[in-house]
């Protein structure tokens, strides 16, 4: 009977959310800790290759070089992937940190704050690479060796930006699921 | 005794949780109506005061004419608020329908269709408004009275597009709350 019990007693259901639970954070906590160094690698290599690209061709007798600082979509291209990569270091030393901890964030101001600020970054970098998608067509026709070293950043900046839109996605299900609907105090929200 | 039973009866509990949740429900579908036909008309006027613009000027014996389609990024926008603006019809009706039937979305795959749908919209029109305006500055040196028609257009695009951008954060609360920590089902994901 003892041995009975122990299997279908009422009292290890909770016991078996909880670690299902666990295994789904740890997954989405790991998924987020890959993205966000993903980011930080991709968003230095946009501003590294975008920020020391030049070209210098003669038109006549004139001397001219192409740099980013001349087509203003590349200058906010880099600026928001210098954010974005300043961003993703700091969030992903707290990943780190609450990965080591293993704390679950159930902290609704912080999640909050999460979810704003990866929003707000999801918006810019996508801004950002769509400026630069539309001006960048301009110089290519002009400089073609500059061209390429600037689509290879613009690259870059494309998947950090997909990276920062799948985050954003994330941070949304970190905190809207903690307004469940049958949690009480959630739906007096 | 069958006064007091009626009031404190552990049977009421739940109807009172569901009767917040639906109070909270209807707000959250509420504040999403007005802000789909915000969109639905906002994208509208965008969409008319850019695309019937248009300014000639002479220079030398040259007669030159400025359209929106002159300029890249504002076909885009208004290609993108024409979207925004269908989209939001469609979705606006799904409202309607859904605040008259008096139906909850529990749905995961409307909720993630939704979700989808909202996102990517949200997207293109801030992608669209950040590239307007960095490409309407030229026009502006040239064409004042295009662009004050044109800058009287991307206002209407900028509101809409934070429309939108509160509308996928509305779409992330309903499809994320679904997954709340306490649900077996959820938790399992």
């Amino acid at each position: 009977m003892s041995y009975l019990g122990v299997g279908v007693s009422p009292g290890t259901v909770p016991v078996y959310h909880s670690t299902n639970l666990k295994l789904l954070d740890k997954r989405i906590k790991i998924a987020e800790l890959v993205l966000r160094f993903m980011i930080l690698g991709l968003g230095v290599v946009a501003v590294v290759l975008i920020g020391t690209d030049s070209q210098v061709k003669v038109f006549f007798s004139f001397k001219k070089e192409a740099k980013f600082t001349d087509v203003k979509a590349l200058v906010f291209l880099v600026v928001a992937n210098g954010l974005a990569a300043g961003y993703s270091l700091i969030q992903g030393l707290r990943c780190v940190v609450s990965l080591v901890r293993g704390s679950v964030l159930f902290n609704k101001p912080l999640a909050w704050a999460i979810f704003s600020a990866d929003q707000i970054m999801a918006y810019v970098t996508v801004s950002a690479v769509a400026g630069a998608g539309q001006s960048a067509v301009k110089v290519c026709n002009m400089y073609e060796k500059f061209c390429n070293q600037v689509g290879e950043g613009v690259a870059s900046a494309v998947v950090a930006c997909i990276s920062m839109v799948l985050l954003s996605c994330i941070s949304s299900f970190t905190l809207f699921r903690l307004y469940g609907p049958n949690k009480t105090k959630s739906a007096a929200w």
